[in-house]
């Protein structure tokens, strides 16, 4: 692998030196991201597929397209980024996926799932028109991705052009949990030999099917994709992998070992981490609650789409099967099904990650805000991200949402008001409810405390003062409280927690306008239509003349990095908070 | 037909005397619909099903969704309303679909496409954890509907479950125009007897597969639907219909007999309307001009997903089918297929209606905006839209792309400045673009003027005066134009034009800040997170002390009623306008 830098380089080589090019790439992926942490077992998994690509196809002309793009580390390193691959999810180091700024070869930014034939097809029809029919479009895609709405909405269109589009299914039966659904029995019956090749759900959508070949087998890749690099049209070729191949943990444990952190590169045991009197994470205060909660309250049911480890909604699976859902990459689904529970009286919490709830607006609109069902969205990982970067953020809910009659917005600021804040919840609303927290840790080390009622739509004053009033809402308060703790005058400032945007705290909010001379508003959401936002409306509305500054995310896309350099960006951690209270 | 007031009272008759209630309940409709507008086509093609499937089911302890509910007129009359069927679509009269505060037969709000099999999924799940497991819950959805990828969500879920789900596809070929892609035509191979059985798609699904089956024969319908009401667990019934069944016109004109306004109906013949003098509607001003423009620059490409003929992209589909794309209701992959053309250079018009592009959020922020790709979308029927009631306002918009980052938004005031935008856009734009304009006629007869390019961002003085400034974005600023020309003091009142939401014009607007005491903003959106929130936000962020109302759309849902109607609920009228302008 020493002399390759790019696809020319690859394609020096003859068939039989391939191989030991994946042994040294799966090597260099394993030794870094032991290291750096990383997506681990999906790049894994198709590192044979990946050289084949690059070595049958003319890439970059030939264009590729990498669903979700955990996969793309072997693409990445194979396409002149082997020396920067260090600095992966790294701020000012390269995304952790495909992105069109980075590379000629990314022809496609991803990062949620199932983009990946619709970005072809259009690349594909696009290269007809121009008059390029030699090209080829070719979009890798996984057996859970493939499952959602959208990629089926690309094949069905797909399947009436001629578009020179090869559809790879990248078939291992997994997506970051064990993939689920008909589509995934049919496929693993594919696999099987139970389905006769010729009795097939893809050919019924008219396209060149082939397969099921062994993607880890470089003769069967390259003679397969040789013969369809020269076919025209449509094609799809099902392919079998083992997601953490050449690894052998990793192919055991394939969930923990989808982003396994820091690990010993020879055993590939994870390194431990000291988790001794840390707070837990929000995930786990989550998990355990609904599990807490649903031992009392039959009618309680739990759905993810796709992340029942993520959101740590495993554990009401574990304890409750039959009451605790994981729809697949199906997020349309699952608020609709949560909505049609929700007409038979059961208490769904429907926990989607705040990023993921854009696949399912206009379901969250018109199944359940507008027939005001009282479903409970727990948005998970709301506000930074961190690693993931630009795609994974939580930014927009808060914006999205406050525009939505009926809705009601919760963003608790520790762990025991997101507890709390469930159990309220679960008693009965006249409304659905949006819960929104971040991802990782919080503050208390002794959360679970027994459950109090919350008052929907008070705000609570958490220091007074005379001059300038902070308004926070969520977690991110905590980075305003110890600003404050830090300032010089602290006498000057007031502090108010909101944990409801929606209903917003009116009466409190003329209070303190009649009693300051300057808001200063808090939030882990953009500082365009969230929180900030409507504090600034009501004072204009009501001719309070005291001045609003609106603190959050910036109206730009945040990049990869930490979320305390994330923080730092957005000028929401403590020290930027502290110079700009300082500065009213 | 007279003594059948609910499914008890039908379930009295012989089988034998259903052709006589379908025949008359067509009458019915027809004779309602001829007079008072509404969807015909739809419910003429569902009238024997609609009767066999109350006939033999316990509706409404069996549980029955419509999907989307254009054809469910017939169901509206057998379950209690045919004495209100008469104020269908009006305000304070019935909903033009299934709601369910309207009646306990409706089991699930509808409007938008493909989410019935969701929903009954979600009762029928909800139904076992209750013990109920002799119920049945059965899902109405067209061809259309179920190549969308929400429906496919809903199958590939419902697969792999005990649900006592019936799913019931009417295959009539078409939605409101013909559909489309590969499903459509591997559903017409089935009907055509080109697909034995047992090599069925949806048996791929793990459903219990049975038809086509002819949907107008009683006998058929009765027999299989009895069958079917006994088993358990996952069903799909495959019945062929005709669109406008019974009405001669209708069934050879099925687009416009869709929703064909008055007719005869005797004859079937269209009420003709005068159109002599009458501005152009916004819909034929985008059609034509985009042909116009698509004539100089090759690279323009049009996509709708499924409303060919509601946003005229027929015109470009005519003159340019190799241009323009129908990818039937699939707004997702319509978002990410234009971002895909756009890399390889395409001008790609997005054509979506504004409720429909929240199916499409994600997409548009994940893989148009992040990676500032040029699409130029055109927000369709944007703001209040009469009839079809709370479901299809285009009332989020401008909240929900606000706080996009790189998104450049545009609310034209008149067709001529829709001409403009569309001229400008398609000369290569550094950003994406969303262009809003409503449902219906504009205000210009001479509207085909040479296009001149328009400044991104900036907003126009249409009226001075010295204290109190309204600010208006789109085409409801002629409603706040026409207010200020009949206020008293005319001279106290200036009125600004912003074009442009995004970028806002903050020159112009702290010029405004400093001549005026008062500032009202009128948009056709709601009043949070719109325009009138960022002029709001602009001012007290800079300590402008100038008072801002924000006028727009209530944070309520506006039900069914005419446009002038609901502008008078939001108080956006030119009287209330007036009303509130002089308060001022």
């Amino acid at each position: 692998m020493q002399n390759i830098n790019n696809p020319t380089d690859l394609r020096k080589l003859s068939p039989e030196q391939l191989p030991v090019v994946a042994k040294e790439l799966r090597e260099f992926i394993i030794d870094i991201v032991s290291r750096k942490e990383g997506h681990l077992g999906a790049s894994l998994g198709v590192i044979e597929l990946t050289i084949a690509l690059h070595y049958v196809f003319n890439t970059p002309e030939d264009l590729l397209v990498w669903d979700v793009g955990h996969q793309a580390y072997g693409h990445k390193i194979l396409t002149e980024r082997k020396d920067v691959f260090h600095t992966n999810r790294q701020l000012q180091g390269i995304s952790g996926f495909p992105k069109r700024d980075e590379s000629k070869y990314d022809t496609f930014g991803v990062g949620h799932s199932s983009t990946s034939i619709s970005a072809a097809l259009g690349m594909a029809l696009a290269s007809n028109l121009k008059g390029e029919t030699e090209k080829q479009h070719i979009a890798v895609i996984g057996d859970a991705s493939i499952a959602s709405g959208m990629a089926f909405e690309g094949l069905n269109h797909a399947g009436v052009t001629d578009a020179n589009l090869l559809v790879i299914l990248n078939d291992n039966a997994i997506g970051i949990d064990p993939s689920v659904g008909a589509l995934k029995d049919y496929l693993t019956s594919v696999k099987e030999g139970k389905n006769p090749k010729d009795n097939n759900m893809i050919k019924s959508l008219n396209f060149d099917y082939s397969g099921p070949i062994d993607g880890h087998d470089f003769e069967a890749l390259l003679k397969e994709l040789n013969r369809l690099k020269h076919k025209k049209g449509p094609k799809f070729l099902h392919i079998i992998t083992t997601k953490g191949k050449g690894m052998q943990l990793a192919e055991e444990d394939q969930v923990k070992y989808h982003a396994p952190g820091k690990f010993d590169k020879e055993t590939g045991e994870i390194l431990p981490k000291s988790e001794e009197n840390l707070p837990p994470k929000f995930q786990d205060v989550f998990g355990h609650t609904l599990v807490e909660l649903a031992q009392q309250n039959e009618k309680i049911i739990g759905i993810t789409p796709a992340m029942p480890t993520g959101s740590s909604m495993k554990f009401m699976m574990e304890a409750f099967p039959q009451r605790a859902i994981d729809v697949g990459i199906a997020e349309q689904h699952a608020v609709t099904l949560a909505a049609g529970m929700a007409t038979q009286g059961m208490v769904v919490f429907c926990n989607i990650y705040s990023t993921f709830m854009q696949r399912a607006y206009d379901q969250l609109i018109h199944d359940v805000a507008l027939q005001n069902l009282p479903v409970i969205f727990c948005l998970d990982r709301a506000g930074l991200v961190g690693e993931d970067g630009a795609t994974h953020h939580g930014a927009y809910d808060l914006a999205y949402l406050n525009c939505i009659p009926n809705m009601t917005l919760c963003a608790p600021k520790d762990e025991s008001e997101l507890r709390n804040i469930m159990y309220t919840a679960q008693l009965g609303l006249e409304h659905p409810i949006a819960i929104r927290y971040p991802r990782g840790r919080g503050i208390l080390l002794d959360w679970q405390q027994p459950f109090e009622k919350i008052a929907i739509g008070k705000a609570k004053l958490l220091r007074k003062g005379s001059k300038t009033a902070v308004l926070s809402t969520g977690f991110i308060g905590n980075n305003a409280a110890a600003a404050l703790n830090e300032i010089e005058n602290p006498e000057l400032f007031s502090h108010y927690h909101f944990p409801f945007v929606k209903p917003l705290d009116t009466d409190t909010l003329k209070t303190i306008c009649e009693n300051h001379e300057h808001i200063v508003t808090v939030e882990e959401g953009t500082v365009i239509g969230g929180f900030g936002s409507l504090v600034s409306n009501f004072c204009t509305e009501n001719n309070h003349t005291v001045s609003v500054k609106i603190i959050g995310i910036p109206d730009v896309f945040i990049e990869q990095g930490t979320v305390s350099e994330q923080q730092q960006i957005c000028g929401i951690d403590v020290n930027s908070l502290k110079t700009i209270f300082s500065s009213r």
